[in-house]
C-alpha cells in the first residue's frame, strides 16, 4: 500500500516546541517523528517507529553476527532477583517500584542483569554450555531526576542489553572484544563517530567498563583524549598523585584579615597585595576551597561532606557523583548547615573539619560524628601549603601545611578536569570534549553470579562460577544521535539504512498528469523495493511541500513537477544538496542504484574482505588493543 | 549463522512444570519456549521469541493491509488520561498504579484508547483527516486476579490494538467491517478456527462488540451458537421473557416444614412426597434459589446482594460479573452476612429481602438500607409460582407467588445458560461450547472522543465528536491458541509459517560423514531461504534427539543418519506423521518445495481473486453480514 502524505498520520510543526532545547529534539517533534506523553516519556509516531526499527535492526543484525541470540524478559519484575543483588535498594529513586493487588513488591526494569543470570542459572550447568552471548532489545526504566534533551536521557527507553556469560577470565576477555567489535560496526554501519572512553562502572559494579561517546556539543558527557590515545570519560579520570613535600622549612600557618576577598581572584589578588609570597606570586592553585554537599545513600539517608579542591577548579558534580555513587549528591543548602556552627560559609578551613574537628568524635566501633566528614583531592598531599577559609568571616589562613596543620578523611576525585592535565598514562596533556554515550560496556566479572548462585560444573565436576559481561545500547538515543548528526538548518536528513522513507515522491503544481506520473514512479519504486512516501496532496503548494520535505528528512527528493511537460522530473540528494534532471523512464532505475550503492556501503558484511571502512573499525576480535 | 543445538540456548524438560494445567503451556515450557518470571509474567526464550515474532508480522501485514498506520506508546502513562475517563477508578485493582520520585501518578497501560484518542486530536483538524486507522503491536499489563494457563492469561501479555477515527457512524460501520474481515483473515492464516461471538463490552464501554473465540476445551469463555446462527460469548446472552401469568387463582402461599433437604434434588423429592403439587410434580424448575454475593467496586466499596436464580440452574459468577461490570463479584463468606440476621443460609427467601424486607429502609434520596438488594433471573415474571426459603432453618414457602407475594429491586442476567435455552432472536436451541477468547472489536462511538474533546471540522466548519472503534487481538495469547490447536501427545506441532524453524535438521549415530551431510544440507536449506535448527549434538542418541525434536514441534524433520550409506536421507512431516526417503542431492529442493506451498496457502493475499480458502473468511468488507 502506498504511503500518501494525503493520508499519512503525520504533521509537521513550524515553531519549536518549548520543551526542546536540542536540534534533534526539536526537529523530531517538529517533523512529526515523536511527541511527549510526559516527561522523558515519548511517543514514536509511525515515521518514528520506522526509524526506530531502522536502528533496531542494525543492531540486531550485529549481535546476530557475533553470536548473539536474543530472547525478551518481560518489563515488570518481581522484587526478589534484585533484592538478592542488593540494588533493589541501590538504584535509589531512580527505581519505578510498585505493588500488585496482592502487595508484593515489582520494579520495572532499569537493566536485566539479574534475569539474564537467572536464565542462565535455570538452563545451563556444564562447563561446556559456555560461553554463550544472550540479548533483548526493549524498553528499560529509569526515574531520571533530570530527564532530558527528548529521547537522548528519557525515563522509557529502548535498549539493546547483551550480556556473556564464560568459565574463565580468558573467555570474558575474548567475549568483550567480540561485543566491542560489533559496537564499532554498528556506529560505523550508522554514520556516528565513536570514542572509546574508560569510564565509571556506576551501578553496574565490575571491573572495568567502556564508554562509546559520539563526539557532540549538545552531549552531556564530557570526555578527555590524550595525544597518546588515552580517552575516558571525565568521571573516570583520575589525578596523578604528585610527591610529598618535606615542610620542615615551611613558614608558619597565619589567620590574617582579608577584607572584600570574595571569589578566588580577589582573594589572590589580595594576598598578593598584602600578604606576598616570598619565593613567588600566589596563584589560584595555591588556594584550597571547601565545597559543603550533601550526599544522599539509595536508602534515603544523606551526610553531609566537605570537599577540598584547589581553587583553579570547581567541583565537578558529575564526578563526585560517581566517585560516591551510588548516592546521588547536591550543593548543601543553609539548611543543611544549620547542624555545623564551625561552618562559616565562604571561609570554611580545614582546621575545624575532618579529623581536626575539636567536635570530631569516634566511637569504639569507628563510627564518625560532630564534624562532617572532609574528602581532599588527590593533589593536596603532604607539605603542599595552601591558602584557605579561616572559619571566621573576613578571615583567611595562610601557609597551611598539608600533613602539618590538617588532615582529610580520605581523597575523592571531585575536582573539574582541565584541559592541559595530564592524562594518568603519561600520555600527554589532555583535551577535553562533549559527547553523547551511545553505548557502554562492561566486564562485570562474577558480581552477579555470585549473588544469584550462577555456577556450572568444570572438566572435574567442580562448581565454578561464571563470569559475565553486560553490553548495553540506547537504541531509541540513537535515533537523536544520529538526527544530531545529520541535520541541517532546514531539517533532518536521514542516511538512506536509516531513513523512514528511501524516496520523498512530490507532485507539485495543479496539473493532474504530474500527479499521474508521480503516483506510476512512487509504485515503480515501491515495486523495486524502495520505500515511498508520496506527496500527493492537492492544494498543497510548492513551497510548502519543499519545506515538509526538506524538514523530515527522507534522502532522496522525486520531484514532480512543470519540468514534466519537457521530459524531466528532478532527483534531489538531501544530503549533497544537489539536484539533477532526469527522463521519467531512467529515474526508478537512477534512484534503485544509487539506493543500492549506499545500502552496500553501509551493509552486514558477511566476510572481513567484504567489509567496508578503516579495517580497524571493522576487524572482529583480532588485532584490537586489549581491555586496558 | 547456523544454529546448531549444542550451541542454541534452549534445553527441553521431561516433566510437566508444576504450575502448568493447559498443554499448550506445559509444551510451551517444556519444550524451552517460555518461562516463568512471576505469577502471569513470562520470559520469552529465543524459540517462543521467533514464534511471537511471526504471528505479530502476520497480524502487522493484515493491518497493514486495510490501511492501519502503525506507532507505539509508552507502556508507562500518565493519570491524568485515564482520569478524564473515570477510567483510573474503573479499571479497579486490575490497574498496576505507581508513582515516580516526585509523587506523580503513573499507571502502566492496560489499553490505550485515551493515548489514541489524544493523539489524534493533536495532529488532526478537519473531517478531510478522517478515516484515519492507527494501531501498535505492544506490551499490556493486567493485575488479574487470577492469572491463568501461562501465556493465554498472563499479566503481561503482547496486543495488537487498533483504533479506527470517522466523522459519522456509517464511516464507524464500515471501519469495523474492515477490520472483521481483517481479523477473519489473521485467523485463518494461523489454521485457528473461529466463531464470532456478540459479546458485552466490558470496561471498554460502546454500544457493540464482538468477540473472536477460537472453539477449545480449556478455553475460559464459554459461548453459544443456534442452528439460525445466533452466536454469543455466555456472558452476553440475554434471556427471553416469558409472558406474566394471571395469579388470581393461584393457591395460598404455605410455610412447610422441608427436613433433609439441603439440595434441590432431595427438595423437589420431598415436595413431591409431601405436598404435592394439583397439576403436576415439582420440577428443579418450580424451586426459586437466592444465592448471596458480594459485588466489589473499583473504589473499594462492596455491597451484599441477593440473587434469585430457577433452582434447575446455578449462578453463572463470568455472567453476573459481566452484568455488574465494572464491579468484582466473589460469593459471600459467613462474615459478610453477619449484618443481616435474617438470611438463613439453605433457607433464604424472598419475603424477608429486597422490597419485602421488614428492615428495608429507602431514604429521600432513594439510598437503600437494611437489607441487601435482591435481582432475579428474568424468567422470573409475574404469576409464576415457588417452592424457595422461608427463611428457618427446615423450612420452604410453597406457591410463593411472584408479583403477589414478592417483589425485587431488578433483575439480572445471572443464571448459566444451558444446552436447549431459546436463542434470545429466536434462531433455536442454543448449544455450548468453550473457546478462548482470541480477538474482541468494539464499536465504541462517541464516549472517548467526547471524554478528551476530540473533535474535527465537518464541510461547514462546524466541530464534530468523532467516532472510534477499538479492536484488539492477544498476540501473546495467540502463541498459546496455535500451539494448542496444533498438538500431540509428543510435542508442539508448528503451521509452517509460524514456526520458529522451518526445517529440524537432526544428525543421528556416530559416523563423522552423517555430521558433515547434515551440515551442509542445513547449510544448503539456509542459502535457499528456509529457516534451520540443526541438532550437531555429538553425544546424544537419535532417540534423545527425535524425542526434542518431536516435543520442539518444527513442521519438516530432516533425518541423516546411517541410510545415508545407501544414497537416502529422511524428510519428516511432523503434521502428517509422514516419513519419506529421498536422495541427499534432491532433498533440499523437495524441502524448499514443500515450505513454499504451505507459505502460498497462508501468504497474504493481494487481491481478491488470489484468496485462498472459504470466499466468505476472506472477503474484505463486501457482502459479509452487518453488524447486529
Amino acid at each position: 500500500m502506498l504511503n500518501k502524505m494525503s493520508s499519512y498520520f503525520v504533521r509537521t510543526l513550524r515553531e519549536d516546541p518549548v520543551e526542546a532545547e536540542v536540534d534533534s529534539h526539536k526537529l523530531l517533534v517538529r517533523a512529526g517523528y515523536i511527541r511527549r506523553a510526559a516527561p522523558g516519556i515519548y511517543t514514536w509516531l509511525p515515521l518514528g517507529l520506522k526509524v526506530l526499527r531502522n536502528i533496531e535492526n542494525i543492531v540486531r543484525e550485529e549481535m546476530d553476527r557475533i553470536g548473539g541470540q536474543e530472547l525478551q524478559f518481560p518489563l515488570l519484575l518481581p522484587r526478589e532477583p534484585y533484592e538478592a543483588t542488593n540494588r533493589w535498594e541501590e538504584f535509589g529513586p531512580s527505581l519505578f517500584k510498585l505493588k500488585d493487588r496482592k502487595e508484593g513488591d515489582y520494579l520495572l526494569a532499569p537493566t536485566h542483569e539479574e534475569m539474564f543470570t537467572l536464565i542462565v542459572k535455570d538452563l545451563y550447568s556444564s562447563y561446556k554450555d559456555l560461553p554463550v552471548l544472550l540479548y533483548q532489545i526493549k524498553e528499560k526504566y529509569r526515574d531520571e531526576a533530570r530527564p532530558r534533551a527528548g529521547i537522548i536521557r528519557g525515563r522509557e527507553f529502548v535498549m539493546k542489553d547483551l550480556y556473556s556469560f564464560d568459565l574463565t577470565d580468558e573467555g570474558l576477555a575474548h567475549s568483550y572484544q567480540l561485543n566491542r567489535g560489533a559496537y564499532r560496526r554498528v556506529y560505523t554501519r550508522l554514520g556516528l563517530d565513536f570514542v572509546i572512553c574508560q569510564a565509571m562502572s556506576g551501578a553496574m559494579g565490575g571491573s572495568a567498563s567502556e564508554e562509546f561517546l559520539f563526539p557532540c556539543e549538545i552531549g552531556e558527557d564530557t570526555f578527555v583524549k590524550s595525544p597518546g590515545g588515552y580517552a575516558a570519560n571525565a568521571e573516570a579520570v583520575t589525578t596523578p598523585v604528585p610527591d610529598a613535600i618535606p615542610f620542615d622549612d615551611a613558614p608558619e600557618a597565619k589567620v590574617l584579615p582579608t577584607p572584600d576577598s570574595t571569589t578566588i581572584e580577589t582573594l589572590v589578588a589580595q594576598a598578593n597585595k598584602l600578604y606576598p609570597r616570598e619565593d613567588r606570586p600566589w596563584e589560584a592553585t595555591d588556594t584550597l576551597k571547601n565545597v559543603v554537599v550533601v550526599a544522599q545513600q539509595p536508602d534515603g539517608s544523606s551526610e553531609v561532606l566537605v570537599v577540598g579542591v584547589p581553587g583553579n577548579r570547581e567541583v565537578d558534580m558529575k564526578r563526585l557523583e560517581a566517585a560516591l555513587a551510588p548516592a546521588e549528591v547536591r550543593m548543601a543548602e543553609p539548611e543543611d548547615l544549620k547542624a555545623y556552627p564551625d561552618l562559616v560559609p565562604g571561609y570554611i578551613g580545614p582546621q575545624v573539619i575532618g579529623p581536626n574537628s575539636p567536635r570530631r568524635t569516634v566511637d569504639e566501633e569507628g563510627h564518625i560524628a560532630g564534624s562532617p566528614r572532609y574528602l581532599l583531592d588527590p593533589r593536596v598531599v603532604s607539605g603542599t601549603r595552601w591558602i584557605t577559609g579561616a572559619n571566621e568571616e573576613g578571615m583567611h589562613v595562610f601557609n597551611l601545611v598539608a600533613g602539618r596543620d590538617f588532615e582529610a578523611d580520605g581523597t575523592v576525585e571531585a575536582a573539574e578536569v582541565l584541559p592541559g592535565d595530564p592524562a594518568p598514562d603519561g600520555s600527554g596533556p589532555l583535551t577535553l570534549e562533549r559527547g553523547i554515550e551511545i553505548g557502554h560496556i562492561f566486564a562485570l566479572g562474577r558480581k552477579y553470579a555470585k549473588a544469584l548462585g550462577l555456577t556450572v560444573l568444570d572438566e572435574n565436576g567442580k562448581a565454578q562460577v561464571v563470569t559475565m559481561g553486560s553490553y548495553g545500547i540506547g537504541v531509541s538515543r540513537l535515533v537523536a544521535a544520529v538526527a544530531e548528526n545529520s541535520h541541517d538548518d532546514k531539517g533532518l536528513i536521514w542516511p538512506v539504512n536509516v531513513a523512514p522513507f528511501q524516496v520523498h515522491v512530490l507532485a507539485t503544481g495543479k496539473d493532474s498528469e504530474v500527479f499521474e506520473v508521480a503516483e506510476k514512479l512512487a509504485r515503480e519504486l515501491e515495486d523495486a523495493g524502495v520505500s515511498v512516501l508520496y506527496d500527493d496532496r492537492p492544494k498543497a503548494s510548492a513551497g510548502v511541500k519543499f519545506k515538509d520535505a526538506e524538514l523530515m528528512g527522507m534522502p532522496y527528493l522525486l520531484v514532480v513537477g512543470k519540468g514534466l511537460a519537457e521530459g524531466k522530473v528532478e532527483i534531489r540528494d538531501r544530503k549533497a544538496g544537489t539536484a539533477e534532471d532526469v527522463a521519467p523512464d531512467a529515474v526508478v532505475t537512477a534512484l534503485v542504484e544509487r539506493i543500492k550503492g549506499e545500502l552496500e556501503k553501509t551493509a552486514l558484511a558477511r566476510t572481513s574482505t567484504e567489509l567496508v571502512g578503516e579495517p580497524d573499525q571493522w576487524e572482529l576480535d583480532q588485532g584490537e588493543e586489549g581491555m586496558e
